[in-house]
């Protein structure tokens, strides 16, 4: 038979019928029927198409051991926070994007120790509980973050000005569940606008920033690890997020302490910034009974 | 406002609200609209995402100055041939992929000589007519011509075994829209298997092989290109072409001739394999009063 507009759809179908993988054999025939609606939709000229295997080429290309423009693409058509949405859980802290500059391992770092390696920014704490959604204290739970500097950066864009590791640390919560560390208040910042995602936003008209950050992995022992952020409240771009990221309860006050006594318990010296973040961890799905 | 589940698309498609050109705004809500339907319905855990992500880049990892695997993927999801089909017209030759090996500039050569640089296959004339849709010959229409060899391979995957531009040719009708030149009959082959589409392929219990045939671009001054392919009938997996490419009324008889009088007509020895393919050019939309 041959290949017709009409008949297109169920001939690609129908092609991965001896898939073995039931799972992948519902992926791809999924993905080929929303593929094509959206082909006979825009019904592309060659040159669009042409442009479109550029594009993504492009993406590829821009792709390296420091740079994830796939991750970026998928951040700013929405499709990142989608999944982590549809994976996100009722109960437990809120989860967002896991962004493209998660790609090398954080230090091992002791509470209280700082992540900021470089000492220009402005002074921050951060600190909180983790526990169960009961409020059970969850000791020696692992939290890996990583953000960018006062400027805007994470260490794997700035290899020549900052120590591999800059704004980065895994830490585990004490005995009552509890963690705190030093850092600098991270700053809103542009996602990389020099590859073909940043042409893209240019071209549609959308500003590249992100409001500042904290990103956060906590995971624990039985328990279901949440990727997210915890977010400067008052960022410019807060509203208007780049990746689509921000969620209300991730929202957190970075407040100025003056108190030379709070701020000799963190060692750090006052005027600092101090925001508090617990995170509920639920239950993971395989150690239910 | 939080980003949802249900929230998601609309915000993402409100995001592109300031894009400039109207059809790329366009085509960016409809992406938008069809990326987060087709997310929604098959709900990926993160790891899926990851497995996309990992795909995505090693198909853009593959693509260099000899390889286009995006073009590659696009064929296996039927893309190609939807987009070929959506742009063909209703009374000239029908259209099909232009695959991913018109990559190198054809050579010019005149009509009569031989594309085939080797001569190790097995001898072949094609020749034929370019028309317009009443039948009017059009001479001096252009014809970029590239084949594989009897081995299945085209110049560009072999450069230690083939000449550049074995294989390929660029030909001008003579004052009648005739054209002839000569060749070996090319195979059937598989597309590129050790990259991320042949192990797509693989996984989806797909065979990789595409019927034997040869591409053909045809253009004239004031006509619409056309961009197709002479299949050789009989040959192995015409029913089921790994990139869905093959219409009816482009299966050619590769006719054997032992006549020692025709063979001279066209310089080559009998017996020899001739096909006909006669190629029909609409009026280009831009040259219509």
């Amino acid at each position: 038979m041959d290949f017709t507009v009409e008949t297109a759809t169920a001939a690609v179908v129908e092609s991965f019928r001896n898939t073995k993988d039931p799972r992948l054999r519902e992926v791809m025939e999924s993905l080929t029927r929303h593929l094509h609606a959206f082909v006979r939709d825009i019904e592309p000229t060659m040159e669009e198409w042409e442009t479109a295997i550029d594009f993504l080429t492009a993406v590829g290309h821009t792709c390296d051991d420091t740079r994830q423009e796939f991750i970026l693409l998928s951040d700013v058509l929405g499709v990142s926070m989608l999944v982590e949405t549809l994976n996100g859980t009722e109960q437990g802290t809120e989860s967002t994007v896991l962004g493209p500059f998660h790609m090398t391992e954080s230090p091992r770092r002791e509470l209280g120790d700082s992540i900021d390696l470089l000492g220009t920014g402005r002074p921050c704490v951060i600190s909180g509980r983790v526990t169960g959604a009961d409020g059970t204290p969850l000791a020696n739970a692992e939290l890996d973050v990583w953000q960018c500097t006062e400027d805007g950066f994470y260490d794997v864009q700035q290899p020549d000005v900052q120590p591999p590791g800059n704004g980065r640390g895994l830490f585990r919560t004490d005995d009552e569940g509890r963690y705190w560390f030093r850092t600098v208040v991270p700053s809103h910042y542009p996602i990389p606008t020099d590859g073909p995602v940043g042409r893209l936003l240019e071209a549609t008209g959308r500003h590249p920033y992100r409001p500042a950050h904290v990103h956060f992995i906590a995971s624990a022992v039985g328990r279901r690890p949440v990727t997210t952020h915890v977010f400067v409240a008052d960022s410019p771009y807060i509203d208007s997020d780049a990746v689509f990221a921000v969620k209300r309860g991730l929202i957190t006050d970075f407040s100025e302490l003056h108190d030379a006594q709070e701020a000799d318990r963190f060692g750090v010296t006052a005027p600092f910034a101090h925001a508090t973040f617990d995170i509920v961890l639920t239950t993971a799905p395989e150690a239910t009974p």
